[in-house]
């Protein structure tokens, strides 16, 4: 089965707002694996929305609708839906009972135009909107399926999850199951993964595996078709340990998972505590760890020693070091995760100290230019990296670093 | 001038990924008056980029592509473009002199498939990337005009900014100006917002404004459309100063301003100097004052005091007062805030304490509690709020709170 999602909306072609509703539905179709080979999008035009209609009707067996089914004389989806496949609009008494009982419900006064939302193509089964007043619909004509949903996604989405969903699943009952799984990498450039798995890497046929960059990081996304979900799983499990043993620790987490979460697991699993002294990164590893519940059992407190006096005063690094070697060195960073941790009293201290940028920089210390340190009883290890981007993408970077060293110290 | 969009990639068909570039293009083609009709999106599949390609080029101007400019054998753009306009791909020695420099700036190997990406259609003009590999390319081909972006929004924007957008403007005189304008406002509800301007809200004619509710933040943008930019600037000033009377102090800054540069701003006009302590926040508050640049002139240090340990070791609260009183207290933030800033010898010091969640919630003091003190030479002045949300949800509103609070302070 093949479907095409078309959002209507001249505030979306202004790019007023997002489209999210058609990557929410993507996502839907492609759960029940349903292809979608076309998105598209136009404005409240009822030439051009005809014109869309059909070309998407003449290639694929089902088109999604969104938007356009409001009161006013904007809306126009009904319309030319009806008139491309050649229906009559009707006026349904049931639906109107709705929409003037949604009035009462919030004590508002019908306006006259909200009539005009009653009238739908002939055959159109609708969809109970509880959020809105326009209900969705879906038309089966021809061997073909519309169905045309309202823009707001507060209203789209609940419509989708009580009808939309179960109904497409009624009618691919031999649907296969589709399932993903991303192993999220840490530690190596895109480019390097990328030789890696060069071999697995094919985003059609089953399986497939993507290949995401983010700052920082790199995601692979496998994504296995089966008749059951035992079968999907399994299928699944067998790249999913194959990429593993190909990275090993690089892989930190799964799915959903944090770096933070992962380090903040495996400390309390291991009752260890941690306290973090920044400089560049500017509070942002704590507050990355502080956004797990729980985080106050093992994280016992951060500096940001954003000026070199607290470096000196609160953390006790000799000044003629910091003029010696700059606060940007090998030797400030590890005074600083060494001290921090014993100030604190905790098994780790994370140091950090670098420039962010956008001024700073000098030759031998260009912008991004970042030392991490990470210091236990046994030892204290620090790391230089030059990291591209803005200030906030360096300081991402460096959390993200001084996270993963504390995770493969952890390991 | 017509323009359309193409975003190219699998990973958008199955609504992995969000598509801002389209909307982002979409603001900034309306901004110069240049209508968008159609936006669409299509897989990596040759094929169907091939025909979505032409069908653009015979109804539209200019057709900008975004995506598929990548290194791998799945990044189909360039290939396909060629081929719909009839044009040879041929080597880029400055491109590719470009690419080598990027992965030598990083410190990074450069991978064979790298050298790929220095082949583009004949006759395009490269528009350089410093932030990625890929160039962009403006090919025009027999009156049309065809520009190809890279995905990733932050090598993407750049690129527009700096090379696209007065490209456009070059070749479209004479359009009219579309201008926008958001005014931020924190401290007031939605709803408290949204009654004081019903009369001027308004989403089509000329002008509009809109009103888009953010956690603890509210937006009004107004957009104007004028022959001149004087014309236009004009009109914007007008609704502005009207919104701005009816606001006052609530306003915080316009269009891309943030809450944290405001603040930024008043500190260095003043010479005042910031020190933070924060508890439930987690070093947000420090991370959100740190990513301006610059703020090492005004941000002395903050610290995370998770542990009450710290709150008494470090910031000298006396542990009687913890136990009587509760960590989450009017008390113990007064002195967060006192005693960070005698300890950093700052003119401002902040401090949090709250109960973020998921647990250690109470009835008399719900998940959400927190309180924020303002300390300065004069005075401190602690306030209570109750916040609702997730943790995150918490932390950030926590941060906003206690900036707009200084910002109060300062003005």
């Amino acid at each position: 089965m093949k479907a095409e999602i078309i959002a209507i909306g001249t505030e979306i072609l202004l790019g007023h707002i997002v489209n999210t509703n058609t990557s929410y539905l993507s996502r839907q179709l492609a759960g029940l694996g349903i292809d979608v080979y076309h998105q598209s999008a136009v404005g409240d035009n009822p030439a051009r929305l005809g014109q869309a209609l059909i070309k998407s009707l003449n290639r694929s067996d089902m088109v999604i609708t969104t938007g356009g089914l409001g009161p006013t004389v904007d809306d126009i989806t009904l319309e030319t839906i009806a008139r491309a496949i050649g229906k009559n609009l009707v006026f349904k008494k049931e639906i109107f009972k709705r929409i003037k009982n949604n009035f009462k419900k919030r004590r508002c006064r019908m306006p006259k135009e909200a009539r005009r939302q009653a009238f739908v193509p002939e055959g159109a089964v609708a969809l109970r909107n509880d959020v809105g007043t326009a209900p969705g619909l879906i038309i089966e004509s021809y061997n073909k399926i519309i169905i045309a949903l309202p823009g707001p996604p507060r209203e789209l989405t609940p419509i989708v999850e009580r009808f939309v969903l179960p109904y497409l699943k009624k009618i691919t009952p031999g649907a296969y199951t589709i399932k993903s799984r991303t192993l999220k990498l840490m530690g190596l450039a895109e480019s390097q993964v990328n030789a890696k798995v060069k071999d697995l890497l094919k985003l059609s046929g089953d399986p497939t595996v993507g290949i995401y960059a983010h700052v920082g990081q790199v995601d692979l996304k496998i994504t296995c078709k089966g008749k059951t979900k035992k079968e999907t799983d399994k299928k699944i499990k067998k790249i999913e340990n194959k990429i593993g043993r190909r990275f090993g620790k690089y892989v930190f987490g799964t799915d959903n998972e944090t770096l933070e979460e992962v380090v903040g697991g495996l400390l309390t699993k291991k009752k260890k505590t941690l306290a973090i002294a920044e400089s560049c990164s500017g509070g942002y590893i704590s507050n990355l760890i502080t956004n797990s519940p729980g985080s106050s059992k093992y994280f016992i407190m951060g500096v940001v020693a954003y000026n070199n006096k607290i470096k000196t005063n609160l953390l006790g690094i000799n000044k003629e070091i910091i003029k010696k070697k700059g606060a940007v060195s090998k030797e400030v960073v590890s005074l600083l995760a060494k001290n921090i941790r014993s100030l604190a009293c905790t098994d780790f201290g994370i140091g950090v100290t670098g420039i962010a940028g956008p001024a700073g920089g000098s030759k031998n210390k260009p912008i991004g230019t970042v030392y991490i340190a990470i210091s236990s009883a046994k030892r204290t290890v620090a790391k230089r990296f030059f990291f591209i981007g803005t200030r906030q993408e360096i300081k991402l970077q460096t959390a993200q670093q001084a996270l993963h060293l504390l995770r493969l110290s952890l390991i």
